[in-house]
């Protein structure tokens, strides 16, 4: 078609495989951004009337496991965004590293003949796998950010955004 | 493989074309945010030492249609982060509008074949098209998140993240 210099020639945009290491990356680069926050602020520093940053993490960790769980097993998971006692840096980044797990553990399970299948994730949100997904990452890259102005806001130098 | 109930079986993760559609309605929530600022907040108001809106929205146009013009051709361009005079909203809307219209273009000059291409993105980060190509999307998520912040910190709703 064209002189590409592709070592490997892949007519995919993304692989699976690559998908997950490239949210894995993400992951791994909100779980530092977790460790930097003090232990006070974390759980109750906000700006604007927004959620603290454990409520903003723990809001990702309803979504991730058990989102790519519900896709895998297609047995319908009840969308859970309680937040009702603030969890602590401890207790959240225990449950990040076994939603990581998770996550590999379920992704493995999931051919890519079915990324254009169409889903409810959480039995209510209607789109494909790829769309819902995309959006569990999306969703988590923008209330990292949001919990990135926090730590400036409180005079803490963030982790790089391209390190991952 | 297993009993899918996809209406067109597409072995991909996500095709081309969905994800140029995906990145343009992110650009789309990206618009209707600048458009909620109030115009001297856009290039004054910032948290925490960080850049205005007006420089984090003139950061995402030097991004994108340059960086999917610069793919496309592979012809090298200079990463131009300045932005020496603060633009108006009006002037990155125009702008903003633009650059949809190029990134429109030149996606159609790039085949799926390219997409694990090796590239130095603006002669000088290396990576694949593909994940050139998310880094452009991730940063303007992550960006405009930070924005949100600014939003709500003035005060004032911002578009709802879930809307394309």
């Amino acid at each position: 078609m064209n002189n590409t210099t592709t070592a490997q020639p892949v007519s995919a945009v993304i692989t699976s495989e690559e998908l997950l290491h490239h949210w894995q990356g993400h992951r791994s680069l909100t779980r530092r951004l977790i460790v930097a926050f003090p232990e006070k602020e974390f759980i109750e520093f906000s700006i604007g009337g927004m959620r603290t940053a454990s409520a903003l993490m723990e809001e990702l960790l309803h979504i991730a496991g058990p989102g790519v769980r519900e896709i895998a097993t297609r047995e319908t998971i009840k969308a859970d965004f309680s937040h009702a006692q603030p969890k602590s840096k401890t207790e959240i980044l225990k449950l990040w590293d076994e939603a990581t797990e998770e996550i590999n553990h379920y992704w493995a399970m999931i051919p890519v003949e079915r990324f254009h299948e169409e889903i409810l994730a959480f039995g209510m949100y209607p789109g494909t796998v790829w769309s819902s997904i995309f959006y569990f990452v999306d969703n988590e890259i923008h209330h990292r950010a949001q919990t990135y102005v926090y730590l400036r806001a409180l005079g803490i130098e963030p982790p790089a955004f391209y390190e991952r």
